[in-house]
Parts: structure tokens; sequence; C-alpha cells
């Protein structure tokens, strides 16, 4: 209560960040107001890269987060990257390269030393150390591999066999287990004994005979029991949830979630404990998977990333695109078979992108609503009925809403221009139905695309933007010029 | 070793998921094999709501994870989720309300009976019980809040007072905290004989006299270390991040992400520790948050919601549809002002299509990927020049490899068509350049939208696909339809 308080709030920003590194030749904050890594603090670094000034180097990022020192990297040049790592002596710590984003760790883990790289990667969790190694060429892994210690060598081999966004990938080996008769105050015994443990775990397994995980018991249980309580009669298994390790990646993050756990035992095909997944490697899936979603809606390989080349990344855009160009010439083509309509009521070429972009937009909102709806799996096919008929219901208030707005508009400016009230309200008549038929077909196919995707086995978000704009582009022409052709000519 | 092997995958699909319930009558498994809730078994709580059989429904629901109850109560109709709670006497288990989805929560908590709900309240953590009362109105909340006892209805006011979306509201104000110069020893006998403690906790908060936090003990570290050793000698300060009870809810969770957190120690203005925020709620704020950038760039408010109804979602869809369609009549307009262009040749109304809705495609893809590379902090205002400049080269590498597929494919056509070379290769020309400049312009706009957005401290999302294919559809039209009436009238 004696405390001062503080002083002004900018002076402590930014809040929840580490204290600036102590060395004295760090002046500038090495965070902005943003919590991401301040423009100043990357250009002092790339300053001391470009003078070689190691001394430097080492006083502005010894001190530095391992997550913070690996988004340094990204945020620097590729060779400004490797003259840094250069700089710091060809090793980096373990940490910092479990935490790089996946587009630049090749070209880090090719910049350090072998040997440094080996002695680090034996330092990690084998979940982390796979992470490191699995976009080396063989080769190079070999080499690698080749330098570490045998028992870490073999597990790493392992993690390495299981597929890439596996639970197998995302387990860590070192695990704590014990049989259910033991007492609280046995493991406690074992734990202070052993230095074979986990870095950090949360909860201990609680395995049968045959290694088969049968409950859990939270550490904070642990340490409110008295040592005498055998662990069968505080353990749990409604929170248990065995993660086969071919369990796909997505899989994992949703039962975390669901379930709110914070490590989970992950089991071979006969159900033997054989890793764990904890949180902290969840969270990021979490986020990953979910903007993959954002991505793939709009037709980018996921796998792209800010740091790869120009060329690279068009390389990751261009095949739907040529889908897209595809699917646009026969929107096109559409446009191009009322020519003579077009011809004759030049009015019309003006009114119809705005019938077939609103039907984008709108079935786009559909489209994010359904791809999140079902990544949640809020929407499933015990409800898909109901939600498809709801979503053409809003279809529907808005094509209404929007077909009596546009057609007031066209029918008054057409009006206003021409001074023939048959034809205006003739015009108006089909711009409105035109543009409430587009709304509800958006809305239809905004969410039949995403659950026909999903129905077959694919990913719902996959390039379903170019989908849809190509149906709400054909249809919206389609309809507007069809009626024009009919109602106007 | 001597377990038999377990039986054939499908028989023990779905994997992860919890045992049925025991119940006789509970025969279909709840779970399909997307591990949601199946549609037999929410068909069949239907049958058993319709013929109000309360004992079947205890049967079905009785030992579902609270979780998945709270699903099953999203995938009901409305009415027969109140049904439901009335034949299950009023009342749900706390934690079932802690797990309701925002669209449904307030329908819930209504239907409950006051003082069931109060009980639950109770029982529930402080961010817990506030997320479940936070939607409903100042009366009945007040009376709900009056059948809770009073430490407790204090704890819940002070948290209700703190803003949305804040670090104050997301936090449990049950917090396990010790001085420096206890010894491992002194903490878990305390612990032991405490009965006031957080339902599950990770960590032990070191605080100084004042009550700030100087550092933290993972339970694991604790496990492991001899009980004599002063806890001044096994905390670490590298993990601790301070959140101030005022932070937005996103960058907790981008702290929480960033640095690998399992839990944080909240603090008021003078730092003193208040209440603890843990991983679990951060995961679901993770995924809300990345969901919400997905919604926004579509124009949909984000509290929209499945369970919402037709009018209800319409509303939260309507508002930049309104603004859609201004800008969809500005780009209709542009077609209009070369009305005698299009007149003359009428081809151009078919091309024009195409070059404006692969623009907006090209743009929404360097949209999503700026919006992730701002949200995960990759893109920052010290690389922001370097990205934009890469952007500008895909958008002309895209640019040019469609700008010739296009003019080759329109000037061919053309040529066969009207057997013209000289006025086929002009077509051409115009087309081909107008598809490369948009391009470029949709992946500038695509980039320099969302960063303009963030640097007037705006969401970066928000309805940044609207202005996107504003931008692209005003330029497509104008460019091309400009450079036909230059080069071919």
């Amino acid at each position: 209560m004696s405390e001062p308080r503080a002083a002004d709030e900018t002076a402590r920003a930014p809040e929840g960040a580490p204290t600036p590194p102590a060395g004295e030749e760090a002046e500038i904050p090495p965070f902005g107001a943003d919590r991401a890594l301040s423009e100043g603090f990357v250009d002092s670094v790339a300053a001391a890269i470009e003078a070689a000034d190691a001394e430097q180097l080492h006083a502005l990022c010894d001190e530095l987060h391992p997550a913070d020192m690996a988004d340094l990297l990204g945020l620097l040049h590729e060779d400004e990257r490797v003259r840094l790592i250069e700089l710091l002596g060809g090793g980096l710590p373990a940490e910092t390269l479990a935490e790089l984003d996946s587009d630049i760790r090749e070209s880090v883990v090719l910049a350090l030393k072998p040997e440094k790289l080996a002695e680090a990667v034996a330092d990690l969790d084998t979940d982390d150390a796979a992470f490191v190694l699995e976009d080396l060429d063989e080769e190079k892994r070999a080499e690698i591999l080749a330098e570490i210690p045998v028992p870490d060598r073999i597990a790493l081999h392992q993690a390495l066999d299981y597929e890439e966004e596996s639970a197998g990938r995302l387990m860590q080996r070192e695990v704590f287990a014990a049989p259910a008769y033991w007492t609280v105050g046995q493991i406690i015994d074992r734990l202070r004994g052993s230095d074979d443990l986990p870095d950090r775990f949360y909860e201990v397994f609680v395995v049968d005979p045959t290694f088969k995980p049968v409950g859990s018991v939270p550490l904070s249980t642990l340490l409110k029991t008295p040592r005498e309580v055998p662990i069968s009669q505080i353990m749990s298994d409604r929170e248990l949830r065995l993660i086969p390790v071919t369990m796909d990646q997505e899989e994992v993050a949703y039962l975390f979630e669901q379930y709110n756990l914070i490590s989970a035992p992950v089991v071979d095909e006969s159900e033997r404990l054989v890793g764990m997944i904890t949180v902290d490697d969840v969270v990021e899936i979490v986020h990953e998977e979910t903007h993959e979603d954002m991505l793939a809606m709009t037709g980018v390989a996921a796998e792209s990333g800010l740091s790869d080349s120009v060329i690279e990344t068009a390389r990751f855009r261009v095949p739907w695109l040529v889908v897209n160009l595809f699917t646009a010439m026969l929107a096109g083509s559409v446009v191009g078979a009322f020519g003579a309509t077009i011809e004759q009521i030049v009015v019309l070429a003006a009114l119809m992108p705005v019938i077939a972009g609103m039907g984008g937009n709108a079935g786009t909102q559909t489209l994010a609503v359904t791809v999140r709806a079902l990544a949640t799996k809020t929407l499933t096919f015990s409800n898909a009925a109901r939600v498809v008929m709801r979503e053409a219901g809003v279809g529907l208030v808005n094509g209404l809403v929007f077909g009596v707005l546009l057609s007031l508009l066209a029918g008054g400016w057409s009006l206003f221009m021409s001074g023939d009230p048959d034809r205006s309200v003739k015009l108006a008549l089909v711009t409105g139905s035109a543009m409430t038929i587009n709304l509800v077909i958006a809305a239809l196919a905004g969410i039949l695309i995403p659950l026909g995707l999903h129905r077959l086995g694919a990913d719902p978000a996959v390039a379903s933007g170019i989908f849809l704009t190509t149906v709400t582009d054909v249809t919206g022409f389609f309809v507007f010029l069809g009626l024009a052709t009919i109602v106007l000519l």
C-alpha cells in the first residue's frame, strides 16, 4: 500500500512487454506501442549488422525473449539474417529455433553451423526438434542427425516418420506417467529424483499395466492433496481424451478447444501412451488453421508467407487465379450472349456490375459465416437443413431491401434522363427483380458451396470465394440481361 | 503387453471422444465420425423433448461433457432448448453455462429458474460467472445477483464493471500468490490447507510486499524441487508478463501466443496482482478474433451467430451492403460514362467483368495475406515498405501472366469473329494492358487498404473486402474502357 503510484501511462508502455535489454548501448526500446518490435530497434540491428559490430549485436539481441528474437529474424532481409547469425557466432538459442516462422525456418537453419545446430536440436523437446528439421532435404538432415547423441537421434527419427500436421509430429515424447496405486507422496518423490522430465507439464497421466492412459491428475490437484492419498482417488477420466498419433492437428486443436484441455496423452494404435501434446503448441495451430481458412477462401496456398520471394509468392497464388480467369470468362460470355440487348440499351452495362457485385459481396458474407460455423462445428449435418433455410431467408430479406432500393434509384434516374415513365418503370422492375433473385442465389451459394465441399470430404474453405463469385456473376448477368431482353426489347 | 490388439478402427471411432453415456436407453452413439454430436443423437433428444420424457432426457444428457451439452443446446431449436431445460428441472450444471455460445447464452439463461441460475453462477470462477451474466438487462441481472452470497456478489459486480473484451473481464479473481522468501515446502503446506484456490492453476505467482508480481514458478518446477528450497531460487521473471486489467483481449491473446504462456497475472493500475488469466480462455479468443477478421473482411458484424433470427442476421449484414450498393454504383457510373464506347464495341461489355473480377479476386488474396500478417505482427511498420514493394511485384508478375493470357484469348477470339487483324491486335493490347494495370492496382489496394486502416487505428480487416472490390471495379472499368476509347474508336 506504501508503493508510490506508477508513473504516467506512456512511461510504462508497452505494458506486458519485458524491460529493455540492460546493455548500455541498447538505448532504443525494442518494442513499439503495438508490442511488436519497433522500427527503430530493427533499424539499429540492421545498422550493427552493416557495421559488422558483433558486440553491439550481442548487446541488442542477447536479452531478447526467444520469440522476439525469432520475430527479429523474420523482419530482417534474408542476407541480413544470415549475416546476423554469423556475427553472433553461428548459433542461436534452441528456443529461438522452435519459435521461427515456417517461411524463414529453412534459411535460418541452413545459416547455422552444423555443430551448433545439432547442439540446439538436442536441447529441444522432440516436437520442437522435429519442427526445426522437417523442411530440410534428406542429406542435410542426415548430416545434422549424425551429430546428435543416439537416444535423441532415434526419438527424432521416429518423430519425423509421422506425417506433418499429425499428432505424432506435434507431440513430445517426454511425458510423466504413473500407475493408479501410487500415492501422491510417491509421485512427488519420483518427480524430485528424476532428471528426464518434460520441461514443463501440467498433468500426471495415470496408466494401467499395459501403459494405456486411464486418467489424469492436474498438478494443482496433486499439490492440494495430502501425501498418503493414492492417485486412484483423485484422478479423473472426464477430461481425458486419448489422441491417436495419426490424428490431424486440426482435430487435435478442436479437442483442446472444445474440452479446455491443457495437455493430452498421445497413444499408438494399441492405445499405449507414447507422448503428450501441450496447449501452447495448440494455440498456434488454432491461429494457423483459422487463418488457413481465410486464405483458402481467397485461393491462397497456406504455406505462403511474407518472406517468400516475389516469384515464389506469385506461384502460390496463380493456380486459383487461372481457374478464376476461366470462370470470369464464363461470366463474360454470358454478357457476350446478350450483346444485342446491351447494344440497344447501354444503361444495362452500367447496372449489371452493381447487381453482380452486390451478389458477390453478400454471398461472401454468408460464405465467411458458414466456413466459421463448420470449423467450430456449430454447423453440422444435424442442423444443416435449418441453417440453409435461414440463410435463404436472410438472402430474401436482403434481396427485397436492396431490390427495392436499386429499382427506385435506377427507375428514378432513367425517368430523369429519358422522361419516359413506362420504360423507367419497366427498367426499375427488371433491375429490382434481378437484384432480389441474385441475392437469394448468392446466399444459397454462400452456404451450399462450403457445405458441398465438406460433404465431399474436401476443405470447405478452399477457393470457395472464387466459386462463389462465379455463381453470383453468372446468375447476376444472366437473370438481369435475360429479364431485360424479355421485358425491355 | 498382454493386452489384446484393439478391435478394428471403426469400432473405436470416434477416437478421442468420450465413451457414450452408460444409461441403458442411450443406444445411439452421441458422436459422429467428425467428433461433433451426431444427427441421430440430436434427433433422439428432440424426440424425447417432444414426448416430454424427462427420464430419457436425463439418460441422454447427464453424462455429456459440459462442452457437448452446450453444443447440444446450440443445435436445438429455440423452443426445444427452453423445453429441454424445463424437463431437466429448470437448471443446468455450472460448467455448461460457461461453455455456451454467446448467441444462445441469453435465451438459455432466461429459461433457467432464477434460484438455479444463482446457484450455478455462485459455483463458477469470476470470469465464467461474468460471461454468463454479461448480456442480461440490468433488472434481470440485479435479480440474480441478489440471490448470490455477498462476497461472490461483490466480486461479480467488480468483474462486470470492467469493459467487455478487457483483461479484467477475462480474468478470474481466484489466484494463488506467495512471497519470495517462502520455501517450496511452505507453499505445498499452504496449498493443502487452503480451500479458496482456483479450480485449476498452473503457476504460483511470486509477489513483493506491495503485492506486485515479481516472478512465477510453474507447478512442475515446484514439484521437482526439494521442500527446503526457497522459491526465490527457482522463480523466473523471463516468462512473466503483467497484464493490465484494461488490456484488450486481442492483445492478451497475442501475448499468450507469442510467449507460450499458460497463465498470466493481471494487475491494477498500481501493478498490484488482482487476478489471473489462463490459457484455456485464451484459446477461444484466438479462434474468435481470427474468425472476426475473416467476417470483418466481408463486412459482417462479428456478434452474428447461427442461432440469430433471420431479421436479426440480416440486420448484422445490411450496413456494409448499403455502403457496397453505393460503391458498386460508383463502379457502374464509370461504365455509364463510357456508354458511347460500349454501344459501338459491345464486346467490351463481355470483357470488362473479366478484368474487374480478376482484380477483385487477386486483390482479395493479397488482402487476406495482409490481414493475417498484421494480426500475427509479422507485418509491422518496420518492414511495411518492403512488403508493399514485394506485393506490388507479385501483382506485376500476375498481371503480366494474366495480361498476356487474356490478350491472346481476346485477340484470337476477335480475329476469329471479325477477321480484322488490325482491330484484333488493338483489342488484345487494350485488354492485356488493362488486366496488367488492374492486377498491380489490386495488389497495392490489397495491402494499402488494411495498412491504412491499421495506421488510422481502425481494425485493418473491417469491410476491407468491400473497399477493395470498389477499387478493383472502378479502376478495372476505367482503365479498360478508357484505353478502349482512345485506341479503338
